[in-house]
């Protein structure tokens, strides 16, 4: 038995899932795609035997659709998301949950009022093996109660129309996410610092920054935003505990000696470092659903990332530290 | 549209097939078992819904059968393997092809006589992303003409029963398959070479042992074979060209620093270090076959890997160097 | 021909100088001690033929002494370093120069009015082959103009009597040096946060902390402050450029493979890790002040030193950014 | 007290040695250097000040030369080092003691007939650190004991006029060094393997090959020696114990991030590779000559040495195994 799954959205993040379901999820089936574009959204439904829709509200009524995949741009997410809810489909959105701390409380309370959950948020850095074994040393404590965490985000470089505020919210969120979820904490406050920008970086863009995150148990987090580093993909962490260190993001591969220099690989981009989570949280996900369970990422963590994604976004521009307040938490996410 | 599958030998190695195939490959459904031990076989069939056969020919016969995977004992691959082409059915035999060079030339000559190829040997190295950057490096000309390779095999203890050949049969034969791989060439000649044995290993198995391969293009290769290193499962390569090197077996996941010591994990067994590759050997062998081909490590590869092992095995009771010499390779392997 | 050379100050500093004058450094000569202690004093310069003093002064004061190494506490600096400029006699004064602002400037004062440098002060990792070797792929552009700079110093325990001050004052001075030196740019502002304090450092000591530095060219730079890590000496540096990075701290040595692990060892301590970058130092002052001429660390640096550790130190209470103002800097450090 | 010291031949080793002993040894003086190019001795002693010769027996009867360093071509050291036992002055002979194993017989036979040891033969690698932390780690038995030991011996290139020969006489002598010294076994059997030569050697030169060495004790050795490996010098050794391994030769230094690579330095060759190394050879041999005592390489490892190279010799011409057996040891060397 298959689960049936319609995607909304078929840019760029909307082709890689759609041809992940079709190639590496069992028991998975694209059975409609949707994209304002509706050419494209027929091209992509062809190529895996999906109908195509150009509006994402039709897709969600289909009959034949038992749940959904949203990776439309996200100030579609609020509505996308609170019509899968009305018709009780399960539904994996992309991040952000949404763009605004409101929506995204209002997705929670329209969810918190079901009796299960049904909202999964995009965060896959929880999917991939290295951070998970990060997560099962802390939790261990193999290396004492946790005191730092230090966080590298490097990227080569961004596409056109990339700015600073995005460095927060498209790029910095997932390291809000896995701060919480590795930590098991939330963060009262951000500051964010900037470097004189780097002369490789496009007119305007303040790249790189350091993000100051405190948790609510005192660990100090800061991440190294850098969107133009020129070199590769780089992500590696080390979490800093009261007895010793963790670490990942030493790269693996094959090593070369070559040239008076040894030396390895370091990946291109987020898919080639983060293929094999991507798999496993549309895996996940999918046997999660036909099992009539969602434990992914919730709606209650869209709504925390983004609430320190903003204060992130307001220090940007008084350079000063932004406190954090959550609502309280509803029981659905307990 | 699935491949229907039947799966001869219900034991570590079947079930380990059984379970990949069910849980973590596209378009592939366990049809049928079977085992000498037919309770086994029953229980392990429940768990996939496919029916149980005491007598593996019976399995071949099935008509649900569309191909089969063989991982009964190496006494019986022959007489499956060439019931399987009898009935022309696609079929993965786990290695050996055959335990002997006769075996393995009547399987080749059986198959010869066939328009395209439906045998493949269980040769999983080659699905493995980090021997596969080695061979597209090897081949990209990066390090220059190949001239030395340096294996590392170890193995942190072995099962009850292991003896010194089986060092050759079991173990080495993956590097004699990854040489011949690797370089496309033939090896033309085996010398073992013993260390006084280790105290830790079980008594009569004198562990470890240097064998040295030569290939037809004249590469020189030494594989240590050391099945009781107590430390873990440790797998290494050095490829020595005239302008560089190329390696692999550093070890990834995350790293700690506690106790004075900077530090990380080395995997317990091959099942860790190879889940990945076996599981795109079953993928690429299911899709494959749907598409009416068969690729992977043929019977000749499995007949040529064989008179290698038999050549070292015998030059671990002589002591000295064995001549290697294949018969003429039929068009089909071409 | 020998440097005749006085140490004033014959506990743990001063006595690991005498011995690696004694042991290690050509055209060195050890021919007077002094210390409060004077029967410590006596003993000390037994080993090496040294005549003992109970006063500095008397020491500095000695016609056989060429040039003074102080080792004393650091309160004595001052009024010792003033001493041997009245002498004219080449000193080189372990950090800090002298505990205030406005003691290190009357050095800075007095020495600016002799016709060439007289005093060095012991920033001994500008002495370290990596650490040079930073400073040299900095200076030659390897990795484009720098941006960031992120700093591990962690030690694994620290003496009775370790205030949380003394973590900027006897530990982050030499990060504040290395950075000064490293990018070759004043820094002009502090700021210290603290994550919540490790259970196992000493009742009353706020470890660790973050200490972040603004440099003039605007890079940014965080030294993570770790005084009683448990595991070891760890010193761990990374400089990020506009197109790439460039570190140091990967641990050199032996590595094992045992018991599912591999592993190699961290450095006990700073001696343990910077022996020989301290016998590089006192090596080229002796070559340096037998040709007449100091061009290790100057009192300029300690007075710029001393005015970022005190900026830090106010954060470290007031929990805001400090900015660090310098006075014009004397023709004689130009 | 310096030790005054006179150095036979100022080529590219002697000149070396000088330079090391004037400005890195303690204690030490050079008063006297001799070579045939006497021109060449001469601009070399006027720049320590040591008077210079043409004739190394001269120099060695100098008075006030009290202790000789060999660094003239290996032809001439039987009959230099004969001259200094009949002297009784300590020498140190750079490697090899003699160029035949009658020749160093007769070296042993003068050596043994003396109350206490003078000669010390320049196997340098003993005094590296990397290469003592391997051997306390196998003297305290951390990998338990000893079966197998890998070692890598890389040149970049290799001198106009290099041959097939002294790849085991000039390179590989340094290995079966170390392995006696590291095991404390000797060794009683050599086999040489040839790869298909690099077409970048120079013709005629069989570059690379595998040494193949059996200790008495049953520990098997491979020695890859690949002088023309284009790329840098690379040392690496791995000792196998029964229950774990412990390697030497990765790369330390500042580490790289740039162009999608991670990359770090290979030394160019053995002067930078063992700096460090060939100083505490010199310090260690000035400090004990002047104590009265020589504790390094003895003559008789000079034998051992090159009985061992000459049966590997022998084996790069016949391909076959080749036994070696010492006479007995003198008891001077017990």
């Amino acid at each position: 038995m298959s689960l049936r799954i319609g995607v909304v959205g078929t840019g760029m993040m909307g082709q890689f899932h759609v041809q992940r379901l079709a190639s590496s999820v069992l028991d998975a089936q694209v059975v409609a795609v949707s994209d304002v574009n509706v050419e494209q959204a027929k091209r992509v439904g062809e190529q895996v035997g999906a109908r195509a829709y150009s509006d994402g509200h039709e897709l969600i009524g289909d009959d034949q659709v038992q749940a959904v995949l949203i990776a439309s741009p996200g100030f579609t997410h609020e509505e996308l998301t609170l019509a899968c809810l009305a018709e009780d489909k399960p539904v994996l959105c992309e991040k952000p949950l949404a763009p605004t701390i409101d929506a995204c409380l209002r997705v929670v309370a329209a969810e918190a009022a079901k009796p299960r959950r049904l909202v999964q948020v995009g965060f896959m850095r929880r999917y991939d093996d290295d951070f998970r074994a990060l997560k099962a040393t802390a939790d261990a404590g193999r290396v004492g109660r946790p005191l730092l965490l230090h966080c590298r985000h490097r990227n080569a470089s961004v596409p056109p129309g990339f700015t600073t505020d995005m460095m927060i919210t498209d790029s910095v969120v997932h390291d809000i996410d896995v701060t919480r979820w590795l930590l098991g904490q939330e963060i009262v406050a951000a500051t964010v610092l900037k470097a004189r920008p780097s002369s490789l970086a496009p007119t305007g863009l303040e790249d790189p920054q350091m993000v100051l995150l405190e948790t609510a148990g005192g660990v100090l987090v800061d991440v190294e935003s850098f969107v133009t580093c020129q070199y590769g993909y780089d992500i590696r962490y080390e979490l800093v505990g009261e007895s010793g260190t963790v670490a990942l993001g030493e790269q693996p591969g094959v090593q070369f000696r070559t040239e008076g220099r040894h030396q390895g690989s370091i990946p291109a981009d987020f898919r080639e470092r983060f293929a094999a989570a991507y798999r496993s949280e549309l895996q996940e996900w999918v046997s999660g659903v036909l099992d009539g369970q969602v434990v992914g990422p919730s709606a209650w963590d869209g709504y925390a990332t983004q609430a320190v994604a903003e204060a992130a976004v307001e220090s940007q521009t008084t350079g000063g530290r932004v406190a954090v307040e959550l609502v309280e938490r509803p029981a659905l996410y307990a």
